[in-house]
This record gives structure tokens, C-alpha cells and sequence, in this order.
């Protein structure tokens, strides 16, 4: 039987046309986050499943991971994010690397999930991540980072919003205002993690079923259910609003509205679903009305790197995917067309490949991709197929060419053909590439 | 109990210093091989065990794999190499894609190995293939592509040397010559293989032990013996050297030679362990006397797409893998220092760090990657980080340079320091990145 052409189920091949998309997305990730001064890292797709027993949650651990037992018996797990590795790192040598630490990578991560539109079980995350700043400078630079990435992909603020939360305001309304016990707090989280995805009365229920008799009897859930409608943080009570935390949020989004990012709003049921967030978290939601839901985020996670039993490091960073940022880009019509990276495809008329060498070699010295035409093969049928590669010129090789040192060029775009030298023909080629880049 | 902070056994971690190396092994990899019109594609790391059975090699698959069963019961494998991955991409469309195809992907491979110097269970490996041409031009596109990767780096022919062989020759000779059955011939080419790694009686006896009492009655395996010591097409039999897989070869040779690759060799013992080749093979040899082994090879093989059920299409490819590329450059004294991705370090003195920002944003948008030092730390204590880090340029704003728009710069090598305007600054770090890089 013969062996199937299908790729793994939720994951993708990339062929050409593919992974110059990828190459694209990935080139102006690079190019923002090197501005700010950042350096990529990478780990090892495999980790052991110790690493997200700890803090990365429940459902992705035991429901999620792609976990196996190696030939020597360990226990090991294709990464589904990339936080634990980069901290792991961190730890390792805690001590020699130099702060702040601005990193980035840009992993593959694995998850078992139903696929389907936006959500695949391989995906790439560009990971950024900045170590050893304690205060709201870092969260200030990593929003920045995010916006002026998407930025140049074209888009302007009104395609998205930035959505900002305290987890330690939500730990201060859960715990000093609400009293509630550590199971209570962290099943109420992910409830109103969940908010966006149920009916209110389902939800208002479900809110309701986390207090005990007593707590209810105070008339906490309703107090809870009016604080998650407020959108604005003036509306917060006023012993809430002075919380230090509260305080910090209202000061970092008016830092960041002065600083060009004028989309910013407050959203008190924005929790994220990680475990490892202490302070501040962020996600960026596409307001493209056909696809209006959270793209990508991150926040402040104190926490991490003590895990590995060295000094606890301040943390900032976030995550964003390829596979919501194509959607994106593509609801918004921000994606390029992009050319093969392939200049120009030589065919060579008679007998002359041989003779044609030196010429495409000198081509090749001078910075032109060139691809070669089999020899002997039909001329009419190499011109289409080099306008199916997506090549805009073609370089015919015959002897008369050769004899005069003038070849002909024919842009397959235009149609037109022009007879030069190679430097000329290099020349012309290389004054395109420029202008339509 | 704390987290371990080590990678996974025989995996790397990359830190900014070895992930700076591995982009610019793969940067010139890239740029190499676009030069002669390839195309980069990717396939996810996870493929079913059944794609590697047919061809890729018994020990491979039973002893090195990674493999296990996912969630949906599912037998998969971490990819041990790419060449059945990017053949199932091939024959998925095999109608619509234009052949000659060019196609180059740099994976990452695993395989489960004893962790050893220069061999690790993690490697990445630039794959170049060149799928739909039957003729010699393939094998000679394919090996200048891997001859020019090495002198893209500063390699000499003198360094490393290309040997060939034919496993069509070696077919002929095991067949037709000895008369060897399929189970012998393939005992034989294993045996081969390993040939330099054995002792002389050893090996001879091995061999005599392959053959019949009949067959070693009419001095085969003397033979067999004599030839594999020969060391040049001319000194191979007559009848042998008629044959049209051995003419092929010697034209091969020759036309390598004529383009500029002097260091080519024959070698009769060049098997290549893996089934799939069906034609020429080689291999390129670090020529330094510490490290004289094999670095990296390919051949011909026009078997595998059609094992997805479609057309045969003939292919040439070769496989880098980058540890033992980089043992190479190492060992050649051809490794460069490569400096930060960060052209400045901006220390803020005073209580300026917001004012400052307007002429940081100015530089990023001007091109340079900049990074900044917390607010309100000690200047000296910045310098030395900087200095840490590898970034050559320290950008100093004050309270008396924001006035003035004159900025003090100071260059860390040469502890000069200048003051000048935002736009000149970016200038001459920019004239410094190019002279430098």
C-alpha cells in the first residue's frame, strides 16, 4: 500500500509559497523586537514534563502535552509553550548573565487539540521576554514591543485593542474583599476566565455556586457581579481604586497612552488562563468584527525562575502566535504578495549549457538567485514554467548571446525583452528587487 | 525539591552567543543555496513511523527514533532525517508542481544516540534537493552547491575533499560480477560502509564469510578485496570500467574538476548507509589530520516519491548537518566573532527617563536596535553591563544633553567619547555595523 502525503493532523508542511509567508511574519517579528534591543535564545523542543507540572495549568498538562517515555525511560514532553524553557535558562546561569536580560525565540509548540480555524496543535509563538526589571518600565517597553510589531505589518490602532487587567487587584478584591480561600480564588479566575463564553445568567449562577452560605449571605456575589460589569476604572470603588496595584494599572495605561498607543482600555475579566501571572497582564484583541476575540497577550510573572531554586527574577513578556497573527493580517488586508526569491530563470537555446556557466556564475558572484532550465529542454514550456515559480525574468542563453556577450531578458511580467550585458542585466535585476521589496 | 535547570540529554540550549553562531551558519547556508534558485520549505517535526520503514535504514528506525503513540493513538516519530518528509510533500503535488523543483529546508533532527563529541540526538540539517532531473547536471548543481556553502565560510579546497561513488557500479559489481543475492548485496554494502573503522583481517574475513563455499571456490572475494583498494577509475578492470554507471562517474569527476572543485576524489568504499540512494553518492571529508572523517553527504535517489503512489521522479540532494559543520570551521580557524544584534546601550542620568524616550524612538526609527537601562541606576554599574553584553557603542542622555540635542556617545573598545545630534550618532553606528560586519 502506498504511504499517505498527508501531514500530521493539525500541524502544516510549508511548501515554498507557504514558508516565505512564515519567513515574512517571522523577518519584521526579528527586525521590531532586535530595535528594542533583544536577543533571540532557543531551547530544545523536548523538556521534561516536571517543567509544567508546576505552573502552566492543569488542562494543558494532563490533557494537552504530547508526553512519552524516551529509550531511557524519561519522561518527556514536546514543549506547549515556550515561559518554562526560557526560565530554565535564565536559572542556569543566574548569576553571570547581565540585567535587565531582553530575549526573544520564536519556538514551535505542540498541543493536542481538536484543530480547527485559528487553533492547530503545532504552532510558532514569537516569545518576548524582558528579566530583572522590577518596575512599570518593563510592562511599558513589552506593550510597546507588541504594538509597534503589528504596527509594521501596517496596522493602525483601530484594528485592535490593547486590554489590561492587576491580577494583583483581582487577588485583592478576591482575598481581602471577597474573603475567599485559595480554591475558592482560583476556581472563581477561571470562571471568569471563561465569561465571554456563557450566558450571563449561566455565569451569574456559576459565580453565585463559589460562595459558601455565609459569604452569600453578605451579598458578595452580587458586589462581585456588578465590579466585572465596570469598564472604566473610575467606576472601581473608591477603596479599590486606592489599592497600590489598581493605582499602578491606572498610571501604565496613561504612561502608554502618551506614548502613541492610544488603544488601551481597562478589562477587569481579563485573567489569563496561566497560572504563572502575578501583576499585570495584557491581550490584544483583533476588532475585526468577523473575528473579535483575544490574538495574543502576556503580563508580568515574578515568579518563574525561583522555581528552579535560584534567586527569584521580576519578569515581563508575552507570546503571539503565527497562526491568530496570519488571521489577523488577513482580515485586515495586510498581507503582501510576495516574489520568489529566485531573480531569474535561464534557459539556454542549442547546445551552449555548458558554455552558459561562466555567465550564470558571474550572475550568481554579483547577488542574483538564478535557476537553471534542464538542457535541451523545450523553450516555450521552461518560459511557463518559469511564470508558474513565480519568477518575473527569464535570461536566454543561445549562441549568438554568447558570441556577442549581450543577452536577451525578458521581464515576464511585461513581456518585454531587452538585449544587455551580464553587469547590466545584473543591474536592471537588481534596481527591480529594491523597488518592489 | 527544585526544577532541574539542564537541557534534555545530548539537546542544546541556545543562548544569544549560540544562537548568533547557529543564524549565521544558517544565513550563509540560505544565501548559498537561493544563489542557484532554491526555495525554502518545512514540514512539522512529527511524521508517522511508517514513513521512515521503507528506506530510511533498520538501525535508525528500531534503535534511534524517537516514537511514540499521541493522544489519539497515533504511532508517531520525532523525524530522524527529512528526505521522506519533503518525498511525501512532493508526491502530495506531484501534478502541480514545475520540475526542475528546487527546493532547501534547515530542520532539526532527532535521533536517540549516545551523546558523543560532534554527535548529538538534536541537530539541524540543511537539506538541499533537486527533484525532476534525470541527467548529470543535478549531481553537479548539487555538489557546487555544497562545495560553495564551505567556500562561503572561508573554506579551501585544500581543507576538505569530495569523494564519489556509484552505488549503480557497486550494483553491477555485487550482481552481475559476483552474483551476489539481494540478502548478500546488502550484507555486503553494511560491511562496506563500515570498512574504515574495522581492522584489515577483520574486514577481509567478514567479507569471505558473505560468500558461498561455491562462490569463494572462484577467488571471489579476493577480488572483491583487490578492487575496493583500488583508489582511481583507471585502475578498475576494463570491463568494469565500461560500464555506463562507471563512465558516468568519470565524467562526473571530470566536469566537477573543470568547474573549480580540484579536491574530488574516487572512492570505491563510499556507500552511505541509507537504502534510498540508487545512483551516485558522495561525501565531503574534513581534511584536518584531528578530525579526518566524514562531514556530510547525499546522492541520487529516484525511488522515494514513488513510494506515495505516484510517478517516480528522479532526485539529487545532499544533507549539512550543522555540529559537524561547525567542528569543521572550528577546527580551520574559519569560526568569526560575531558581535550583539544591539548596535547602542542608552544609560539616562537624572530623573530624564521619560524625556529621553522621543530620542531613543528617533534611533530605533532611524534603524538601530537600542537598548535601555533601567531608570535610576548607577552609571558605572550600566557601563560594565553594556560592556558584558558585547555592545561596542554607550549612549549617554541627560538633563544637559536633552537641552543642548547633543548626546554623549561612547565608543567601549576604544573609550572615546564624542557628543553630536541624534541624526549623526545614527550615522556613524551605522557606517560602524557595515565596516565591521
Amino acid at each position: 500500500m502506498a504511504l499517505s502525503t498527508q501531514p500530521y493532523k493539525g500541524a502544516r508542511d510549508f511548501y515554498p509559497e507557504d514558508r516565505r509567508l512564515q519567513k515574512y511574519l517571522f523577518s519584521k517579528m526579528r527586525t521590531v523586537t532586535e530595535r528594542f534591543g533583544y536577543e533571540e535564545y532557543d531551547a530544545p523542543i523536548l523538556e521534561p514534563i516536571e517543567l509544567y507540572m508546576a505552573k502552566t495549568g492543569d488542562e494543558i498538562v494532563h490533557e494537552q502535552t504530547y508526553v512519552f517515555q524516551d529509550r531511557g525511560g524519561r519522561t518527556v514532553t514536546l514543549r506547549p509553550e515556550m515561559t518554562p524553557s526560557v526560565s530554565r535558562m535564565v536559572a542556569a546561569k543566574r548569576q553571570e548573565l547581565q540585567y535587565p536580560l531582553r530575549w526573544y525565540s520564536i519556538p514551535n509548540l505542540w498541543r493536542y487539540e481538536r484543530p480547527q480555524h485559528g487553533r492547530l496543535r503545532e504552532h510558532w509563538q514569537l516569545n518576548v521576554d524582558i528579566f530583572g526589571v522590577k518596575d512599570a518600565s518593563a510592562e511599558i517597553e513589552i506593550i510597546q514591543i507588541a504594538d509597534a510589531i503589528l504596527r509594521e505589518f501596517g496596522a493602525t490602532p483601530d484594528m485592535y485593542t490593547i486590554r489590561l487587567n492587576s491580577r494583583k487587584m483581582m487577588d485583592f478584591i478576591m482575598r481581602e474583599d471577597l474573603k475567599l480561600s485559595d480554591v475558592q480564588a482560583h476556581t472563581l479566575s477561571r470562571l471568569i476566565d471563561r465569561r465571554a463564553k456563557m450566558p450571563a445568567d449561566a455565569f451569574a449562577a456559576a459565580v453565585d455556586a463559589i460562595f459558601t452560605p455565609s459569604q452569600r449571605d453578605t451579598g458578595n456575589s452580587d458586589r462581585l457581579l456588578e465590579l466585572l460589569d465596570m469598564t472604566r476604572i473610575e467606576q472601581l470603588p473608591e477603596a479599590l481604586q486606592r489599592q497600590p496595584a489598581t493605582q499602578e494599572l491606572k498610571e501604565l495605561m496613561a504612561t502608554l497612552e502618551q506614548s502613541r498607543i492610544p488603544n488601551v482600555i481597562f478589562d477587569i475579566t481579563l485573567m489569563r488562563g496561566l497560572d504563572y501571572y502575578t501583576d499585570i497582564v495584557f491581550e490584544v484583541y483583533d476588532n475585526h468584527p468577523d473575528n473579535n476575540r483575544s490574538m495574543f497577550g502576556g503580563g508580568r510573572y515574578d515568579g518563574l525562575v525561583g522555581l528552579f531554586g535560584v534567586d527569584p527574577l521580576p519578569t515581563v513578556g508575552f507570546g503571539m502566535g503565527d497562526v491568530t497573527l496570519r488571521t489577523f493580517l488577513e482580515g485586515h488586508g495586510l498581507l503582501p504578495n510576495l516574489r520568489s526569491e529566485t531573480d531569474v530563470y535561464v534557459i539556454t537555446i542549442g547546445q551552449v549549457y555548458q558554455q552558459a556557466q561562466a555567465a550564470i556564475q558571474e550572475m550568481r558572484e554579483l547577488g542574483l538567485n538564478v535557476a537553471v532550465a534542464p538542457a535541451g529542454s523545450k523553450t516555450d514550456k521552461q518560459i511557463k514554467i518559469a511564470h508558474k515559480k513565480g519568477i518575473h525574468y527569464v535570461l536566454f542563453i543561445g549562441q549568438k548571446e554568447l558570441e556577442k556577450q549581450q543577452y536577451t531578458l525578458r521581464n515576464l511580467l511585461t513581456s518585454q525583452e531587452e538585449q544587455h550585458s551580464i553587469a547590466r542585466i545584473v543591474s536592471i535585476i537588481r534596481d527591480y528587487r529594491t523597488t518592489e521589496a
